[in-house]
Parts: structure tokens; C-alpha cells; sequence
């Protein structure tokens, strides 16, 4: 104890008298955090004094702290695959260059509209040490707790905040109390979607934790708008056009309105280089669990979107775990658990633009289409790119740079290519990026019980998936791209798939495959060449209950080799017709070496359906 | 000619050779306006030559154009009063010094999402000579064609673009083509506000192309949701729970959703000084026709919000068709016609925001609550500033002054006094900016046939309201001020009124007198003190079929005189027993001199009931 104190007086009066560094570590004890109801301002102020001061470590002693929005600074942010806006933040890490958080094992409780960590034009970051949650949810809950088949009406009891108005159920966020709330919130709450009309929805199976089998006998084109009625306090009658009334013990799950119900991610990462997440544990967000855009080695490692046990929860993410889009360098997930998302645990890819005009020899107006692209940045001066027919998907020619892009506003740019391109672009042709596109290692992580696909995989450079296991509602993997409803690019090159345990997925009534690779083309006649080069699925332990394990269409060089199949009744088969394998214009394809165990244990052999004519 | 040519010669040689200024004019017919199908991109061009070359005037031959959005640049603006967001424009009058855009007494025509004029940081700009309008406008227009009062149903014929989905009726916008949203753009229209669902509605009444009298016998608290059904292709039958079904051969319009209804205004006008608008006229808004906030000296002559002569229409702007916030110096109206608007004529205010936490004795974190007052740029450094009684709306101290102001997001900023206000500040008081209030010269202009109110008039500035024509839906003047719903400021000092001609105003069957003075009290037992000061309201023709004339409420100095009033049978009273004049917390109040002319001819006398006793 002497010591301790001796040592104390020493460095103080070493720091004050000499010229010393100042320390490097920043403990949000000594800014009172331990007093406060609201602890973002403090961690605001914590943030700019890092800044100023050049700390390294911003740490948190071990505890339970609420961020509120009211006094948490807003940036407009423009986020691909979620909703763009001004977004409140308690972490605005922007423009940091090598500085640690670590959250000491902490509970971090976000309360309303936030986007808690807005991480952008930084590096060498690392983010440690707590889970994050939101005090309300972004969705709404409830068991089925009775239901009427022949009326098509279903009750349930709801767990989480929530109005009728006008004949429909909403699901509730947290709103700042005021006494100008109470007189007067009531006209803004659903203009402001606040309060959201249940829309996309999804019944889960309580037994599972996972959406229910043959999920598509629940769903219809017109759930956003189906009526309800109140019983009792939280008993409601909703009225349906499902094929099938859920089955009493389900639970409903809605996430509210289409463009209005992916406006709080829980990570926004963009323009930074060398972060690293590591035993972060993400148990809810209102969008994506970690959305990174333009960046350049990111590592997620023990970064988890996982339920709160006994939190009675049934939804972590309401859009995907994690999403890459237009990223370089590696990304690296590992050692993650990624659980009862509304959509899928990863997808790696670019964004093609679109020619909208063709303005000079070497220039043209390009476009983004959908929505959750606004404002997508997508390629600065320099970057190579290449034209994308927009029939074949193939390249129209050498690739190009960028010599200069401007943005006219969130849909347009106008992009001027290092040489003339005439006679090799046509309106509505894709633009691909092939300088922002990620090498990705993804090993040992657990995926499952979410509805939607595993990993989306869409890059050339090298990506490695082993050691994984993977239990999604539809397919383990799919690797695509489109220039349709979301222009997503590109084709994979050297895509190893190796070791993965694979349980059960393709159970939502939709028809996939386990493995689909299936770039999107407009019309089958425009199916030619390879979109996809080197795909290895090999060595993988596939439980399944299904017949389709593999469709793979316009790959070069495709090996599905020595993989263990074992067929099981988890299930009752979706598609027991279907071929194990299908390939459609694939060339240079070898599916040698596997095995395939049947229900009665004898060993089966895999069906093959080739087509090739189309090659 | 011989001449004419030779000092052609003469001037380009001088050009040419001497250090001459180059010419000061640039005439859009140089950049090919006549041969463009989208003007937008020339305009855009043409304004960014106006700033490089400091040319001074740019003017238009004589035509039809259209502006489409697909490639106006977009800015994001925080607009009182209207919506905030990004919006593309067409005249990003932005940081110009000295400009005259003459449109040469063409139609300006604008497609879809866009914000015509958004003139910000400007000074000395003059903008003349063109009409504005929208090829589809904000709102759904529909005879009724029948009704059925007993099932509360009526069949409108729908002469704006619609959809009925979902049981519900939609104002449809313009949205631009391409295959992908011909493919795809139904996921999207309803999400992004492009159709909107039939919300806030006025009936009209086609004789007088006025709204309805009596309307609130049209109106019902749950009219955002009432279901409809299509009779045939654009007959479309409403259920309703009004009062009353609109009888045949009336208007119904609708102008969508609350929040998303006022993102179009045609001019947004920001911290912009000396601004002449002249010989304008909005034919139609998506929001207010001028919306002007934190400038100085605006002058609107000649600047109309009027119906487009055989268009059909029956709404011009959905919103106020001008409105001032937070302007100093001095705002002219002369020689305008403002018509049809959905809203009043204008609208002179400040707005008070409300302290949220009194964070030391010289610094506090003040709020704005409304959402259309989000981002609202309340004051800078250096401006005076009062606390002003949440209750009896009064200053609580002597002025100060802002010593520093912080943005902390798009409610909050901390504002620090010049001195300590401990003692005479509570949360939820108001703060007034007192610098930023504008005086005003409005005269000789037209009003009519509006719902809503004539002029709201809300400045401690000299006011002159003189040789107008009014006819308004509801009060003809409205001054107010509250803490409340809106939290408008400030009280009213010197307004003269005189020699305007009131005509049939207070029918919609609320209660309104048509000069109404009224700052809004939270209750009736705060009512002390003088809000407003010196109100003249003198040698105005009054003609009325109602009772109520003037209502005041806490005014030292309230000046009623001469003013002849003619009662008329345009319609029936809707309110006959209220006195004609309602005076209550008022001192130094004189009404002599004025002449009353019942319908019988008969000179009438006054009713003035007086209210002390909350003295």
C-alpha cells in the first residue's frame, strides 16, 4: 500500500515535471460514468479528449451503462443495405488513428434511435469487451396462443411495446419523454415511424428457436397490411391471407416497414482501415449487427450477434449479422456466433452502378437503383473498374480507371473513363469495381436459426470458409450477383469451402440448395460463359434433410470433392425430386470423392443433372 | 442598321483587345435551352458559369421548360415548417452575390421530387418574370359524384394520378421510367412517399372554388385511414366516419401523408440578404410556395400563389404560400394574389425553443420539439436573446445575448448565455431570439379562398398591413404566440392594419373571429400581463355573416377604430351570439369610430364583451 502510494506520487510528479508523455489510457471511471443515468456524454466528451490528447485506450470499469439519444451527436450517414439519415451515435469514431476501446466486460443498453458506433475515415482501431443491446426492441414479439383456421385468424400474446390504431397492429420504439410527448406525441409517433405498422414478419418455431419449417405456407403478398383487433391488453386478433394459420406456440415477429425498419445498425464502418473487433457480443440492432463499406481490413474476431440468454428474445439482428460491400484488403471473421438474424450471417460483395446516359466517348452517367443504395460511394479516381453487359454478365472488355467521378446527387454520378469505351457500353450496362473487392478468411464461427441464406459470397480475390458450422433457413451458401432488383457484384475466384459442418439449412419452403451458385441472369438464353471461376467445396460434413445440395451455374472450374453427405429426418423433404447436384453451364467440374449416407444408413449415390447445351 | 452593325463591331473588338469587363448577361438560349427536352442540367451549367464569370444576369427566352430531377444536384436542408431532407434542385442559388434571373415570361414546369429554388447564403438577387408549376401535383383532386349518407359513403372521380391498394386510396407522384422501375418500382413507391395514402382532406365547393362552409362537418379524427374500394377506372368509392357525407358535385382533395406532405415547397429561402422576388407566379407547391428563414430584407411584388387559369385544379401550394422565420430587417409583400393555398397566406414568426437542462449557471440545453422544426437554426453568436415563462409567457429577466451556441444534433444545442440566468430560467421555459424578428410592409394583395387563415402575424417590429383584399377560410389575421404545440414567438408591437377589405372569412365552423389576437396560455389562470403591445386596427370595410369580429387577449395598447362593417348572407351564422367584439386582459383599449351595417340596412351596434377580472 505505501508503495502503491509511493509509486502514484512519483509518476504524478514525473508527469508534471518532466517532459514525460501524458498516459496513454483514458478509464471512464475518472469522467464519472459510474454516477450517470446517461452515460453518452460522458463517452463523448471521453472520445474528443482522446482525440486532443492523442490517448490510445478508452476503457470501462465492468458494469451496465444506458445510452440515451438526447444529448448523442448526429451525422447524416448514407449506408448501403440499410436506411440512410441523420443518425444519433455514442461512439462517432471518426478520424481516429490507432486507439483501443475496451468495454471492461460491460453491458451497453442503447435506448430509441441509435446507431451506436459510427466508425468512418480511421485506422487502427480495435473495439473489445462488451455485449450491446437495446432496452426496446426494433421488432415485435409474440406467442400464437390460439388461432381459427377456418376464419384465417390467429391470436397472439405480445411481449414488446406496441399500438393499435385504426384497425393495425404497430410495434412501438422508445421515445424521450417530455411533457411536450405526452400532449402532443401521438401526432408524430407513426410519421415518424416510431410507430411501425407490422409488416415483414416471420413466425418462429419455439421448440427450434429457428423460423418455422416450410416457413413460405406463412407468408402472402399482403402481410403489411392485415388487420387486427385488440382482446385483451396484449392479446390481438390478427386477420390473414397465409395459405395456413401459424400453429398455436409459435411466435409472430414482425420488423415493422419496408425502407424505415433498417435505421439502426449497431456498426457503421466506412472508409477505415485495420479494425478489429474482438469479444463483442451484439444482441440486437434495427438493421445490420456490422455494415462495412469501403474499407480495408476488417476482423471480426469473436465479434457475435447472439440472443441474451433468458431474455426471451427470438430476433438478434433484424437484417444480416454482418455485410462487406465494396471492401479491399482481407476480411477476417473468426470465432463468432451468428444467431437469430432476419437475414443472413454474411454477404461479401460489390455494388454494380448503371450506365443511366452515355454522355461522351469516355464518359457516362451512372445510377443506383435501389433504394438502399443512395448515396453508395462507389469508386473514387484511380480505382479500376470494368463495363458489365448487361444480358451475359460478362466484361465487354479490358478493364479501366476512373478518371474522375462527381456526384451529381444520391442516385447519379457522372464517371469519365481513362480512355474512350465507345462501342463497348450501352445504357442500363453494369460498372463493376474491381479494385474495392475483399480476400476474406471465415473460420470457426456457428451460424444459425436465422431466417435467410449463411454466407453470401460475391468477390475474386481469395476467400477461405473452413472449420464453420451452419444451420440457415435456406441456402448454407450462395454465390450470385445480379444486375436486377440489387445489382450486387461480383463473381468469385478461388473460393475454398473446406471442413464446414452444414445442418440442416433449405427448410423454408423456398426452393434452394445448400450450395447455390446461381448469378441472376435476365432470361435463360442469355446464360453463356464463366461468371464464377475455381469454386472448392471439399471435405464438408453435410447433414441435410433435402435432396438439392449443389446447384451451380456458369462456373469454370468447380470441385466438389470429398464431401461427407448425410441424409436426415429432421425434416420431411421440401424437394425430394430434385438432383443432388445440378450444374448448368459449368465446364472444367469434378465431383469425385463423396460420400452420401442415406436415412437407412446404406450408402446412396448422388444424383447428377448436367446441362450443358445452354454452354 | 449600317450603325447598328458597326457598334456591334466596335463593342466586340473592344472585348476582344482591351482589358474590357467580359458581357454581365447570359442567355439560356446559348446553351441550347430550346432544343432540351430536361433543362435542368443547362440551368445547373449556365449557374455555375454565372459564378465563375460574376456575370450578373441570366435570362431565359420565352418558352415552356422542364426541369426533370435524374440530374439536379441534391442538398440535404433542414427547412422550418416543411420537410427536411435531400432535395434536388434546379436553381441551387447558393453563395451568389449580385444575380437577376429573368425568366422571360416563361412557364417553368417541374416533374416528380424536386425543390425549384433553393437560395441560401445569397445577396442582392433578383429572380423575375416565369411561372412555376408541377406537370402531376401533390395532391389527389375527385368530384364527388355521388354519396350515400346512411352507409357514410361517397364516389369521387379521381382526376390525379391514384392507385387503391390494400383497401386503401394513394396520391400518386411522378417517378422517373427505366426498365428497372417498371420491374421493380412497385417495392418501393409506397416506402419512399411517392404514393402516398389519401390523409389530410379538404372538400371543396365547386361554385365558389372555395373550401366547403361548415367544412368540420367533413372532418373526422380518422380520416388518415378511411377504405375505399374502385367502382371503375378512376371512380373510386371513400367510407368516412365525418359528420356528414360531402354532397355531390363538391371537391374532394388530399395532399398524403402528415411529415412527408411538405417536401416540396418552390422556394427555400436561408440566410440570404436582399432578395426581390417579382412578377413570380407558383401555380403549385409541394409544401409552401416561399418558405424564407434566418434572412433579411425579402422583398415578394407580384409574387402570386395562384390557381393556373383552366388547369382544373383547385389547390396551388399545400402549404402556406409564403412564410417567414427567424428574418430580420424588412419583409415586403405588395401586388401578390396568394389563392387556394391549403394553408394561410403568410406566416411572420419567430420560434422560441425550449430549455431541456440547465446545464450551469450561464449555459443551458435547449430543445425545438416539433418535427418541422427539426434542425431549425435558432441563433449565433452574438444574438439577443430572451427567457420567456413557460406559463405566463413573458420574459423572466432583463435580454441577454449568445455568448456561444453548440449544435449538438437535429434537437438539441447548448446555448451559453452572456451572463448567469440562475434563478430565472426553468425546463421547458422558452428562449426568443429578439434580434432576428422582422418589421413589414404588406399591401395591396389578394388573399382568398384558402383554408385556413389570411395573415399570421407574429414580430415586435413595426407591421403595416394596408389595401388589402382578404377572404380566408378561418380568421382573417391571426396573432399569436405559444409554448406550446408550435411555440411561435414573439409578441406583436406596432402592427397597423388599415384600409383593407375583409370579406366572408371564419366560415370552416370552428370558432375564429377574423382578427385574432390570442397567445396561447396553457391555462387561463396564467393569463397576466401584456403579450402584445400597440395593434391598430383602423378604417378597414369589414364584411361579415358572422358575429365574431375581434377577439383580444393581452394587449397594452389594442386600437379598434373606424373600421365599417357590413353584415352579409353569403352565408348563415354559424356562431351568431358571440359579441362582435371580445376583449380580455387588455389595457388601453379604444374602439370608437366604427360603423356597424346590419343586413337590414339598419345601422347596428357593437356587442363588446370585456373579461378584466383575469387582469
Amino acid at each position: 500500500m505505501k508503495n502503491s502510494i509511493l509509486l502514484i506520487l512519483v509518476t504524478i510528479s514525473l508527469f508534471r515535471c518532466a517532459n514525460v508523455p501524458i498516459p496513454r489510457n483514458l478509464d471512464m471511471k475518472d469522467l464519472g460514468i459510474l454516477e450517470a443515468k446517461d452515460v453518452t456524454p460522458l463517452v463523448i466528451k471521453a472520445l474528443e479528449q482522446c482525440k486532443e490528447q492523442g490517448i490510445s485506450k478508452l476503457t470501462f470499469p465492468k458494469g451496465t451503462y444506458h445510452f440515451y439519444p438526447t444529448f448523442a451527436p448526429d451525422f447524416y450517414c448514407a449506408i448501403t443495405n440499410n436506411d440512410n439519415g441523420l443518425k444519433r451515435t455514442a461512439f462517432p469514431l471518426i478520424g481516429f488513428d490507432g486507439l483501443e476501446i475496451d468495454g471492461g466486460g460491460s453491458e451497453f443498453i442503447f435506448h430509441g434511435k441509435m446507431l451506436p458506433f459510427i466508425i468512418e475515415e480511421s485506422s487502427n482501431l480495435k473495439v473489445t469487451n462488451f455485449s450491446l443491446d437495446w432496452e426496446v426492441p426494433f421488432f415485435l414479439q409474440g406467442e400464437v396462443i390460439d388461432n381459427d383456421p377456418v376464419n384465417k385468424t390467429f391470436d397472439i400474446h405480445v411481449v414488446t411495446p406496441h399500438k393499435l390504431d385504426n384497425g393495425h397492429l404497430y410495434m412501438s420504439l422508445e421515445r424521450e419523454d417530455s411533457p411536450y410527448e405526452r400532449k402532443y406525441g401521438y401526432k408524430f409517433t407513426q410519421q415518424e415511424k416510431y410507430d411501425q405498422m407490422v409488416g415483414q414478419n416471420i413466425i418462429w418455431d419455439a421448440s427450434t428457436k429457428a423460423p418455422l419449417y416450410a416457413h413460405n405456407r406463412y407468408s402472402s403478398f399482403d402481410t403489411h397490411h392485415f388487420p387486427a383487433s385488440q382482446i385483451n391488453e396484449n392479446l390481438v386478433r390478427l386477420e390473414t391471407s397465409y395459405k395456413e394459420t401459424p400453429p398455436v406456440g409459435s411466435v409472430f415477429v414482425s420488423k415493422g416497414e419496408y425502407l424505415f425498419n433498417r435505421q439502426n445498425p449497431a456498426f457503421r464502418v466506412f472508409k477505415t482501415k485495420n479494425l478489429l473487433l474482438n469479444n463483442v457480443t451484439v444482441h440486437h440492432a434495427g438493421g445490420m449487427g456490422l455494415i462495412a463499406e469501403r474499407s480495408e481490413n476488417i476482423t471480426l474476431d469473436g465479434f457475435n450477434v447472439m440472443l441474451k440468454e433468458g431474455s426471451g428474445r427470438y430476433i438478434t439482428s433484424t437484417a444480416d449479422a454482418t455485410h462487406f460491400c465494396n471492401c479491399k484488403g482481407l476480411v477476417t471473421i473468426k470465432n463468432c456466433t451468428f444467431e437469430n438474424m432476419l437475414d443472413d450471417a454474411t454477404n461479401i460483395h460489390g455494388t454494380y452502378v448503371r450506365v443511366n446516359k452515355i454522355l461522351a466517348d469516355d464518359q457516362v452517367a451512372v445510377e443506383t437503383y435501389h433504394p438502399h443504395q443512395n448515396d453508395y460511394l462507389f469508386g473514387e479516381v484511380g480505382d479500376s473498374i470494368q463495363v458489365i453487359d448487361q444480358k451475359t454478365l460478362l466484361p465487354t472488355r479490358e478493364p479501366l480507371v476512373i478518371k474522375n467521378i462527381k456526384r451529381v446527387n444520391e442516385k447519379i454520378s457522372i464517371l469519365t473513363f481513362s480512355e474512350s469505351v465507345k462501342g463497348s457500353v450501352s445504357v442500363y450496362d453494369g460498372i463493376e469495381n474491381i479494385t474495392w473487392h475483399a480476400a476474406a478468411l471465415i473460420e470457426n464461427n456457428i451460424i444459425r436459426n436465422n431466417r435467410a441464406r449463411g454466407l453470401l459470397i460475391s468477390t475474386p480475390r481469395k476467400v477461405e470458409v473452413r472449420n464453420n458450422y451452419i444451420s440457415s433457413q435456406m441456402a448454407a451458401f450462395r454465390i450470385t450477383g445480379d444486375l436486377g432488383l440489387w445489382n450486387e457484384s461480383g463473381p468469385c475466384d478461388s473460393l475454398i469451402i473446406e471442413n464446414n459442418k452444414i445442418e440442416n439449412c433449405v427448410y423454408s419452403g423456398i426452393p434452394q440448395s445448400v450450395f447455390q451458385i446461381d448469378p441472376q441472369y435476365e432470361s435463360k438464353k442469355y446464360i453463356e460463359g464463366a461468371y464464377s471461376r475455381n469454386i472448392f467445396i471439399r471435405n464438408n460434413e453435410i447433414r441435410t434433410f433435402d435432396a438439392s445440395i449443389l446447384k451451380a451455374m456458369s462456373v469454370d472450374g468447380l470441385y466438389f470433392q470429398g464431401n461427407d453427405i448425410i441424409q436426415t429426418d429432421t425434416y420431411l423433404p421440401l424437394f425430394p425430386n430434385k438432383p443432388n447436384l445440378e450444374i448448368i453451364n459449368c465446364k472444367n467440374v469434378k465431383t469425385d470423392g463423396n460420400t452420401y449416407r442415406l436415412l437407412s444408413g446404406d450408402k446412396g449415390e448422388l444424383s447428377v443433372k448436367t446441362d450443358s447445351a445452354i454452354q
